[in-house]
């Protein structure tokens, strides 16, 4: 009867907890941790504490970093004229891994959304703005995602950057490379039409 | 540059190394704990660590137990005269949810595979005869998985009892309830056909 002990059914209820992930997946996690030796089973609790206590906020652009500044705010070789506003560290990560982009980010954790009650205050404007006043960026590009929040943020930044001088500009929509156009939807095929380019 | 930071990237290996959990998710878990308050990860941290120290098997049956013998096995209300032999723990929560069955269990931790080097001495086959001894039990039911390790098992299991003069079974193959006919595979048609009963 494994659904009648406490310790394993809180496991597994710790798991569920996670978005995505069933009873069943749960419970095969649980399992898992119960066939890790003590040692390992020690190591994946402890991953999560240090995670946890170790990773915050970088001072200047809110990124995660396991110290007072994030790898990107800290390394010398970085543009420090372009800021690139993200919504989420987890796209620092993604444009990260592109290798094209050299300038800073800043990650505003959430986009501007009235339906979930977050208005600009709730996300990292103001610390945006902040960074904005020496006169060092002449760039702001908002990578925020293509979705209607998103797109009311990156809007909504760019109005109140513009009369400071700054440059804004936004991710260029289009179809992704490598998909079929015959399954693009209506929205992304008129915009990547729009946005054409001379060939 | 969050793939940087080691104690993240030390927390997503931990999720990735679980069985179906690809790269995205073990990320996404990651950052779901990241965005726990510091009591809710201590929480989750110490439910692994718990569930590991605290769950052991229970010296009758080999379940999961938190105490010498597992809730069955302590239970007086139980019919001792049977036993159902399943390969994983998780089986046993499945036959429970049932509540039909009364007798005890008996937890082999998998079942014979020479492809996988399981041996009948690799599983506890020795523990199940172990029990056998004293009379009490009449019937023994095989409710090992319906493939072809599961069958071999219950094959090996019922040559050796046999002769211990104890009723041996197996559960009955047939079609699942609420399935549809046609998606039921030839084997399980078959197999249903030959076990059909009067109505």
């Amino acid at each position: 009867m494994a659904y009648n002990l406490a310790p394993l059914q809180n496991l597994i209820n710790q798991f569920e907890r996670m978005q995505g992930i069933g009873h069943k997946t749960a419970q095969r996690m649980a399992f898992y941790v119960l066939g890790l030796s003590r040692e390992e089973a020690n190591a994946f609790a402890n991953a999560i504490t240090e995670a946890h206590t170790k990773i915050k906020q970088c001072k200047i652009c809110c990124d995660l970093a396991d110290d007072e500044l994030c790898p990107v705010c800290k390394s010398e070789s970085r543009d420090k004229s372009v800021i690139c506003v993200v919504e989420d560290p987890r796209d620092v990560a993604a444009i990260e891994r592109t290798h094209e982009y050299k300038g800073l980010y800043h990650v505003l954790h959430g986009a501007i959304s009235p339906m979930d009650n977050i208005g600009p205050d709730q996300i990292r404007i103001k610390e945006l703005i902040a960074r904005l006043g020496d006169g060092v960026v002449d760039e702001v590009i908002m990578a925020t995602n293509p979705t209607v929040e998103g797109e009311a943020t990156a809007m909504y930044v760019s109005k109140l950057l513009k009369p400071m001088g700054i440059t804004v500009s936004r991710l260029a929509y289009g179809v992704p490379v490598g998909a079929d156009l015959e399954y693009a939807d209506e929205v992304t095929l008129s915009r990547a039409i729009e946005g054409r380019s001379l060939i």
